[in-house]
């Protein structure tokens, strides 16, 4: 093959071995996501705007050629500017447009304050809990992504700095009607959290009768992820409705990100057919309407391709 | 950062300049698809099955360690075996299945055989054109991939070597029910395609009254993409239904492939509900059901984002 000197230099990226860690700035001037082995996902850096380190992890925030700014939280990609109102929009509203007139909501996870943003838009609620680890993650937000730290500017939103294992086991029974998962690397470790019964107990039992748990899933191109294991598993713990859905994100392995949406024994939740849409003009702190969501792909986010593993609610 | 001299080598790829133009094996062990400036996707190779070089084009063919099999067409990926059903399945039902007994069907380009596949589950149809320029990939296709050129075999299909434009002016009037065109490169010319009115107008003349066209489109992520500008030219031309739908193939940018359905004047289309869904059991020549269509993910196809332009079919 003929050598391109175009530009007289030519640029050169380290390669990811496969292995299942994110390689942050390996290489000067692009950044790999292997989340996936035997391929990546490289981005052009144009600026490292920061890079910090906290007890718990790595940050690195760049602005990027052609995503806008992307964080990344020990190697892997959190969010891109260009994307992240996909998965945050689904990952809330999925739960919370599926019940009738929520009133307190549980997040962990979500530090960089997009899915408070989200949840700020329903107006029915009026307590947001929300259960950071990582003070850092928060600052860094607040700083650099106003457009989705942005959520933390409601003034129902009250914030704890701690495990949200431990909040979640501390508050009394049936406190919530909604609680949304963002704490979970999306490309391994769901699956382990979606199977870790005792976590889905305490989740389970902090949530009213026909209250709602929304997590992130893995994609359904995965090809270690068998849904019908997950769903089986969740619907040991929930007794309501089980269910898988999923949405575009471009800049997660495959393009696609999966959720799990579950209900608690109770009033009966159909999450396929959202009854509590969103209103034109609430908005919240978020001032402008939902660049994605809407109450028909709400719907399509529930059909799936042939090929996925079945045990699904009909 | 630390040298990961974990196993005492490093591997390098050399990496795109943000160039529109992929790069075919620019440096040996992986391929990269930079069809959108600032990122690109890069697969492992573990092994290359088949270069050649016919008077249109080059053809590449690799094993990758991710992917299953590789194809691609002057530098761009055209399909991989992992995830092409999902772009051939969908570009075919999509149409086919939204009109009553389609009968004669025309296939412009798609000479890898896989959507003749995939309109081989139609036992209502009893004559399959398909024009492709390049005898060299149907060659290839049937040496390297069996399960796609499978479309071949099956009786009703008549191959004509030629220039689809020109096969298309030289048939009567209202000849086909249904033309499939898949010639065109997914990441930039497809918009032109749609916005060449000379060649539009000769489709739709040589589709019968109520015929329906199927045709790859942007993906609604590619920031230069204007879905109203590509509808309203459409309508200019096709009378009847013009709808935009898409779905996930990880391996094109973005990870979403869009599609342009369209119908000329008379009997009503309604593509978003498919009147003619596929037989359980009629699988044709595929002899497998299909692994990513059913009827509800025909539906679900064409609910789009939020912030798509508007313009649709309501």
């Amino acid at each position: 093959m003929a050598k391109d000197t175009s530009n007289g230099k030519e640029e050169y990226i380290r390669v990811p071995k496969g292995t299942a860690k994110g390689t942050t700035l390996k290489f000067p001037g692009w950044y790999a996501d292997d989340s996936w082995p035997g391929e990546a996902h490289i981005y052009k850096i144009d600026k490292v705007i920061f890079q910090g380190k906290s007890e718990l992890q790595e940050i690195m925030v760049f602005e990027s050629s052609s995503h806008g700014k992307v964080a990344i939280l020990d190697g892997y990609i959190q969010l891109t500017e260009s994307d992240e109102f996909a998965y945050q929009e689904m990952l809330t509203h999925l739960a919370l447009c599926s019940i009738s007139n929520p009133n307190k909501v549980l997040l962990v996870g979500g530090g960089d304050g997009g899915i408070l943003r989200e949840i700020s838009r329903h107006s029915s609620i009026d307590h947001i809990d929300i259960c950071e680890m990582d003070k850092m993650v928060i600052d860094v937000y607040k700083k650099f992504f106003p457009n989705i730290a942005v959520g933390y500017e409601d003034p129902r939103v009250h914030v704890h700095i701690m495990d949200g294992i431990q909040f979640i086991s501390s508050v009394p029974e049936g406190t919530y009607d909604a609680i949304i998962l963002d704490a979970f690397d999306p490309m391994g470790p769901i699956a382990d959290v979606l199977a870790d019964d005792s976590f889905l107990e305490s989740v389970a039992k902090a949530l009213r009768p026909g209250g709602v748990l929304s997590a992130p899933a893995d994609s359904f191109w995965h090809k270690d992820f068998v849904i019908a294991d997950t769903i089986a598993n969740c619907k040991k713990i929930f007794k309501g409705s089980v269910n898988y859905a999923w949405t575009t994100v471009p800049t997660y392995a495959s393009g696609v990100i999966g959720f799990m949406l579950c209900s608690t024994e109770g009033p009966t939740v159909n999450f396929k057919h959202p009854i509590n849409p969103l209103k034109p003009g609430q908005n919240g702190v978020a001032k402008i309407p939902p660049k994605f969501y809407n109450s028909e792909i709400h719907a399509a986010a529930f059909c799936l391709p042939s090929f996925v593993d079945n045990g699904i609610d009909p």
